[in-house]
């Protein structure tokens, strides 16, 4: 049995309650599948962390979290302590580039038994993924100010594109959607404003696209493409998107099927040369931190996510994708007949949906 | 009575079919308070004119244009004929910046009679202001392109802020809020992943907020701000955001509201050195353009907007205010009572909608 090496991260937030109970049911996965899963917890990558020691992360955090086959990971960011800013580029981007976790995928579904906040649609009707490029683009800390406080003060942001980095992200979506039913890849884009590097993102597309003659393919503009998310979301398949405009998907996408505490992602660097991360895409949600009421399926689906990807490497171990679907169907089972937290209209605590959940599995 | 002097520009697609209907009923209310509104056509800034003269606009259009209180335009843009970044950089985007049209003022209302797309929001559940910067930003073609057509290949787009547009933009958002019965602004950014600019531009809203202090403010990153768009649309007020935030955030809050068919947009001066332009925000529409069944009140209801303008200026006209209110009133009656074209689930024409408005202004 490959053993399977995981760095767990807690962060800031409800980070720390909804890693507990990722952590409860991946041990009853392991348990029940034999899977051997074994954690390793670093109390860094926080903002209590960067208040004791005026950094994120220790200097040698790198070398420490290289041997890990995967980084399961909860929520960083406390403003009112740390700007994000620095929390943020101290850490999980660091993660995403220097672990080259150049996907950021992000699955889009709507269960059984969650309120949609769109009227009339039903479970099957939302089903597909946002992919994302995750180590470049538009966050960047290139740029500068001149004129700095004073009336002519101007700044300059620089966001950067690079065919290496474009085309595989692009070729990491035409992929998945090949190997789906509907083979649809929406590409997001606004070269109509952005006048450099979204007209050549679109020629980057059309080129991969050639490569996959089986997939269609339309391009939406931003504006446009968020409106449609709200009002035809059953058009979608796959959407792959630059870092900023995953980004913005990937929250609204996710708002769309209900409740953005369900919503997983995986930061994939699918060559496996740096170990992988897995995070719900909330973050630590300061407003509802330390009441024990978030909701921890993003969490729980996350760790899914990322026994599915473990199950694909090159040490492949079919039990891991057998836990995945077990993991799933168990969140699918808790979110028809409840537990439910209160962003579900529920009152359980974090703690009982994870118990649920656990038992289930 | 002062006579205005108004552009018409029908551009492309179905802006030559709304066009009309805005004449229409701007005429009707023309009539019923007396104004005078002198409209002259102009057949440029529309993909059939760079088709025969191979530039959107004729050399002297800004002479052409100058002498005008406002343009009322339709749409431009037809990409199977002209790529978007031509089309739309070589007319809109230069109306915008040229005229210094530096606020983009855009309702989100829903109203009784259409199908919104959320569940369970009613009419007043949902009514505010997307204030978008016009001229700057991300909208750029600055940057350019490295090792073309090589593995190498890398891209930089630059963004431009300045104080100078950033403060004033800020500033329109603050006024319109201290004058509304909530005072309340909400601040797109994304300080946490872009991070020159956004940060920047967050220390600029604390620094014009500090002049308005009966003026409540939250920031919101895009990402999570689009998901409140569609989970929590009643907190919304004066919501004030970059080029490209703002350009999103007015195409998702229409959609919330039922259909960007009804969307208006004001393209301001408000110092009033150039002509302002009204415009909805739809655009060209190549889908059903054609076909006589887009929906003209977004176009309608620009034009209302473009009379409100008109009547707040230094020749401030009353009357104008009160055709702005006709006008509204009678797009109101239309929609709770019909006729409605297919967007909202009916069958009636363009031109139908168009006369059913005129005949109750
Ligand atoms: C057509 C396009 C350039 C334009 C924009 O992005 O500004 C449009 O989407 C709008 O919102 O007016
Ligand atoms: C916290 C923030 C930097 C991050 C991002 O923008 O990538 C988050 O919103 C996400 O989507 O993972």
């Amino acid at each position: 049995t490959r053993r399977f090496k995981i760095a767990a991260i807690a962060g800031d937030g409800i980070g720390k309650e909804v890693l507990p109970e990722g952590l409860k049911v991946l041990a009853a996965a392991a348990e029940r599948f034999g899977l051997q899963l074994e954690f390793t917890h670093f109390p860094w990558a926080s903002c209590d962390w960067y208040i004791q020691h005026g950094e994120m992360m220790p200097p040698d955090w790198k070398a420490q979290l290289s041997g890990m086959d995967a980084i399961y990971f909860g929520a960083v960011g406390w403003p009112a302590l740390v700007p994000d800013h620095i929390s943020l580029w101290g850490s999980l981007l660091k993660f995403r580039r220097e672990f080259d976790q150049y996907i950021n995928l992000r699955p889009v579904r709507l269960f059984e038994g969650v309120p949609c906040p769109l009227a009339g649609r039903k479970p099957g009707d939302i089903d597909f993924f946002v992919v994302r490029e995750n180590t470049e683009g538009e966050y960047t800390n290139l740029g500068g100010v001149m004129f700095p406080d004073t009336e002519r003060e101007m700044v300059i942001q620089e966001s950067v594109f690079t065919r290496y980095g474009t085309d595989r992200v692009l070729q990491y979506a035409f992929e998945l959607a090949n190997a789906r039913q509907r083979r649809h890849v929406t590409v997001a884009t606004k070269s109509n404003g952005i006048a450099i590097s979204m007209p050549w993102w679109d020629g980057r597309a059309d080129a991969i696209h050639a490569e996959y003659p089986d997939v269609t393919v339309d391009k939406q503009h931003i504006d446009i493409l968020t409106a449609r998310f709200v009002l035809q979301p059953d058009r979608f398949d796959v959407v792959v998107a630059s870092n900023l405009f995953g980004d913005i998907l990937s929250d609204l996408g996710p708002a769309c099927t209900g409740t953005i505490g369900l919503a997983p992602s995986g930061n994939l660097n699918p060559d496996r040369r740096f170990p992988s991360l897995f995070e719900p895409v909330h973050g630590s949600a300061p407003d509802i931190a330390g009441k024990g009421i978030a909701n921890p399926i993003a969490m729980i689906w996350s760790g899914a996510m990322m026994l599915s990807f473990l199950a694909a490497g090159a040490d492949a171990d079919p039990r891991c994708g057998e836990a995945h679907d077990a993991i799933v169907a168990a969140i699918e089972d808790v979110l028809r007949e409840g537990p439910r937290t209160g962003d579900l209209g529920g009152t359980a605590t974090t703690v009982e949906v994870g118990d649920a959940i656990a038992a289930r599995v």
